[in-house]
């Protein structure tokens, strides 16, 4: 985003027409995302960390009139109330609705809320056919991708919420139960290696790119090897049956604490039955397929489990120096099955891009020479440079638009209820 | 519930037809309260004390469902899941869900709760026309008595929900704002003296009882006087305003703690602004009316009140003698206020029954000789009787139909949410 | 403590002299409490609820000092930083040191404690010898069964100390095995029977009373009857053998909450070992001696045993009325065994003092007509009237000169440590 | 420590009686630290986090018996409990006593303690003199400086303790008030330039270091500046006086939390009075003086300073690139003076050792090709690589020999009790 700060060098990646369409594109698809869910569905809060699904259709909302709108000559408040109801964290912005109470906001209503979207696309879209300039027309942009972060958070916080019901509600009509029953059989794991050296990372040139990805820069890197398949939970369920989630000395000390603490026995969303296990998904609960790539475990979980493989996580540049040497594609949401694919045969790193997030042993931290956005926007991202780990390469709920290799999402090492897997790494000397 | 025990001497207090019109009526009254909420209203929990409006529709059904009809003959549940969803806390009936996670029940749906009770209630209509015997039949007119209860645990429950809208919304269209800017001025406290004396308490003979008002026994009284009418805002902002809460020598020790650990500085609900009070209510953010009976006030608070007005709360028993002198008439649900109504002038001791429920000095302890019902209904309120404080009199939520001059109501002394005021008296030696 | 009001009526229970004996003795006794114990001994706390020995030693200084000296002619304050130190609950007198930080104050020493102690001593009988007036002199008396209660406190705390440490730390040399491994058999249940009616409790006339003992009132019983002697470990080990802890249909609510949220399997200090179980004691880890009382029940646990054993817990007046009609003997402090004695044979109700404190089903609150002290002391026990059960009769570590047929002791229903146990009682109708 | 694996390459870095004389000289110091202390001093514990000196004397001891005695023929363990009482986290090496408890183990004494040193300290050196070979003498060595560690953190945690009490203890005799009264005035802050580029990191080569410090490797770094001064108490006042814990734009949101929750205002250990600031220090509550380096502050309260400096803080890199190029001097424990003292003038990157430990942005992590000692020994550091930021250079309480360019201490970003301060850094671009 250092178009924000309007360098004539870094012109708007998009043109005016094009954001147009980007617009109208990602704000349907947030609708769409909530078209099966009933209104009550859309309101309940399953934890703290994760937010109803009209929150998340609202505050998408308010970031475009709070932080392009309300600039805007005469602008009216939709309701002067929304401004804190559906400020997230903008300390700039003023007050905030306590976070852990979003699920007490059964007004506005989800027809007001659809209502308050409709109004506020008018709007915009009004200005940006009128013209709308720098740096607005940046925030814009960033409100696009901003929305396709919620996108996928809505999904993984709709699952969650799913999850408590002991009725296993169904989200999506899943795949037929032949494929789940004959799934291919995952190879072994073999090492792409590579020899490391001094690299540039991080996001340079043209086309969006978040403020933590930049500024490009340099880092040296040991010789390395990185699994050529993500861990399948056929893999991890050795690792839970070799009692993996007992033996301390696999596990990081807070690691051991957390699993204990919250009484982990195998990734979330697992439920053993009959000696075996099934999964709860988006398309309700399902015979647990081996094949496919673990999902919903924890930066302790994949810690722990890499050093049982007398393996260790890659760090953030590893991944990345492997994932821009292959072309991004994958499982991403807009394949609509919001759940990973098992794994198959080819060649070179596979599956880096979609089906899970993978975590990697880097701490989320700041570039050298990092400047965050300047303003409300520079809340961004910075301030939660602070007990992270960052995951890489996107998710099945991600989408194919929103990824790119340097792309660096985060999350605290005991987060469990996004999409993320597992990706092994090694030294090479 | 003696009659649970189907004691011929005691036969049920109504006959089969009374019955059944009592029950149309009730489940009747239980929709209706919810008949201007959205399902999103319906579906939310604001504390783990308190349940979403759909999850008292349900339970309620949940009650009639297992209590009565399971035992009939060719059964058939209407979704055998609803059996622990919707468990309270009968552990002798099995397993129940996590009552602080109530409000993540975003399904089954409202429409499917409603489609719940109207499956019940056909069926169990049927089985009273059929002729339906003892002690079903007791079981029956307890359920009735029990959805009164919830009827009023639902309007409480909403309203704590509502409060933590900031868009403040009304549930229930509210009195003009003339009688609010003009009520009319309280009289000042006097005081009616009682003789004191060895007297029976409890109840006994024919109607309804709970088994926690029996058996009548005897409890001998020292002289004392109780207040004409209930203690009123404007008394209670005197308080506030002599610094009441922050003056450790008139609160019992748990209460200064449960005080300063919830931030308390007047009575839930009540708002300062400009200097002055309002207070929130089911339609909607008032003016604070002086005259009316303060409410929603903690049992610590009433002590504090009583100790600051020199004064004490009444024990169970000296408020159950005046009472049973005087009509039980007040302002009930069927008003349909739903808020306490002002102080007025007349005789006696006035305003004993509804507007807010009064807290006694009681502890809730079982009376001698008490004998829980037998079965699960054994745990409808003896094991209860640890840490509660006894309240009597209803509410402006309770049903008319539903109180009893020797009914017991009981809270934690911490509990603010209900409709709780204060009454006054003191020893006349 | 009706003489606090220096009632001519009422004149203090003792002489000069006998005060001074009387101060002289209790303030040894406290002293010879803590001579085996060090210094690391006398500072450490185990729980917020319990106190290190030298705060007690500090703290019964601390009262005679604040509440007696300080109000004599030119007093000197020892150390004036002791007034905010050693403050107990008093928030009249001032601010309180932290009560969870007790065990922090490693400064001052115990020697510098014991000087204190000795400073006090000096200055209170110089008082005393020149002639101390009331109500200073009731103060005086107060201060003394004030500290025999911290007496007993000590003990109980020092016994949940020394529980934690795996080296199982011996306090007082036990009695000999022999004994503990042919006890004589408990005598099985039997019931006295009581006829109930009117009857006069409580304290009045001569002799020390607290405050909360008064005034003597009158209060109907139900015939009852009374089992001839407490519980035992035998009884309660049967409990525990038929699945007690695991069946929610034996506990209150909040007792079975409270026994599962602390892993509750057996009374404090039980420890199973090779499929039996040993105590810890004062002695240090002893084989369960059946015949014993038990003890370090909570309310929860021993209300559980009464319902079980399909009996219920006395309330507080049948208990009295039984023990006015015993001699007040038993297994006191004084004894210097400091564990309950097996039960024997004989007639009558038996064990009623001592050995252990028996829980009755009262609510501690007050008594009609009661008048807290005032003054500072008038917190010393109303201000507890909530939340907390009765307990009756006196302990092994209970001084035998503290102990009144009328005596009112009280903590919460999830109190373990204190030499805490059960009487069983039944109606009769 | 990579000579554990017994590298011939890399051979013990002491002969045997030098190592012989450093074992002396490091236990005795450690007991020197206690001399002015009570045994109550000793046993007390102020938070889990901090352990009683007893517990420190006694824990390094157990790090000799039994990783090293243990091994050993004809061993007999002094006491079998002192396996479990006085294991730290050595899950490899079974059972450990509650962290938060140790201040509960008033037996063994303080003196028993003590004679348990002793007692190892013989069979250690008779070991040593019998000619201990590797990996125990590897074992030995490490031992060593694990005790260092344990020194240090025994005055931090003594100094924690003592600060809960209000009499302000003195631990030991400090500067003259001339002194503070007139201390130098800190120079402004002016920038050491720093090329960057790629450069090696880390241990190598003989002389002791730890796992986490290996192995040496290659890290590029961009021009940078460093202070060439710490912060000072009078440059972090202007921070507190401009409002900086209140401006939530100045903290990572983490922090912002950390600070409300604990309702930050200043420093650990600084005390308002009178408008003004005094400082708990080892030698009781003292003026705070303005040139000294600031100390006790978090993380996350050094980064907001830095950003409120329009600075940030150095990575580990950049702090040691600098370190490298100094000598190894400064106020370290051998000084006595246990405090920070005033920065001076000179040339160059001044008091980068000593004084404080210095906080850098840099979160505690495995290098590349990281291995951590085998055996028991691999818990020593790994595991604790999640949730933690790196500090460099010693303090006030570190020794002298203790300390390196390439040491690596580590902390929870809110820790706050350790002598942690401030090192500013900038981009140069």
């Amino acid at each position: 985003m250092a178009r924000l700060s309007s360098n004539p060098e870094n012109p708007l990646s998009l043109s005016h027409s094009e954001l147009s369409h980007r617009y109208r594109e990602v704000r349907t698809a947030s609708e769409a995302l909530c078209a099966d869910l009933s209104a009550e569905d859309c309101n309940a809060q399953s934890m703290p960390d994760a937010s109803p699904a009209k929150w998340h259709l609202a505050h998408t909302s308010w970031f475009f009139e709070t932080l392009v709108l309300e600039a805007q000559p005469n602008h009216q408040p939709y309701r002067p109330e929304y401004r804190v109801l559906f400020n997230s964290y903008y300390e700039s912005v003023g007050d905030q609705y306590p976070r852990p109470d979003r699920g007490l906001l059964t007004r506005p209503s989800l027809e007001e809320v659809l209502d308050y979207r409709q109004t506020v696309d008018l709007r915009l879209l009004e200005c940006l056919d009128a013209g709308l300039e720098a740096p607005a027309l940046d925030v814009v942009e960033l409100g696009i991708h901003h929305e396709q972060q919620h996108q996928e958070l809505l999904l993984t916080d709709i699952k969650h919420l799913l999850s408590h019901n002991p009725l296993h509600p169904v989200y999506l009509e899943g795949p037929s139960n032949d494929a789940a029953a004959h799934p291919p059989e995952s190879e072994p794991i073999t090492w792409q290696a590579h020899a490391g050296g001094l690299h540039s990372f991080g996001h340079a040139g043209k086309g969006f790119a978040f403020d933590n990805e930049q500024p490009r820069h340099q880092v040296f890197l040991e010789p390395f090897e990185l699994a050529q398949r993500p861990v399948t939970n056929g893999d991890f369920l050795a690792f839970v049956e070799d009692g993996g989630y007992h033996r301390p000395e696999l596990w990081l000390s807070d690691g051991f604490a957390a699993s204990r603490a919250g009484n982990w026995r195998a990734p979330l969303y697992w439920h053993e039955r009959d000696g075996g296990y099934e999964a709860f998904t988006l398309s309700g609960l399902l015979p647990l397929v081996e094949g496919e790539p673990v999902c919903h475990v924890s930066f302790y979980e994949a810690d722990a489990f890499a050093r049982w493989s007398n393996a260790r996580l890659p760090n953030e540049f590893e991944w990345e120096i492997a994932a821009s040497q292959v072309p991004m594609e994958g499982n991403f949401a807009e394949r609509g099955r919001l759940h990973p694919e098992p794994t198959g045969s080819g060649r070179g790193v596979m599956q880096l891009y979609g089906d899970t997030w993978e975590w990697t042993r880097s701490h989320y931290g700041a570039y050298p020479g990092f400047r965050p956005l300047s303003g409300s926007l520079g809340e961004y991202n910075g301030k939660f440079m602070s007990g992270q780990m960052v995951l890489r390469g996107g998710s099945c709920a991600t989408r194919r638009s929103h990824i790119r290799s340097t792309y660096r999402n985060f999350f605290p090492p005991d987060a469990r209820w996004q999409f993320s897997g597992i990706r092994l790494a090694r030294d090479l000397s």
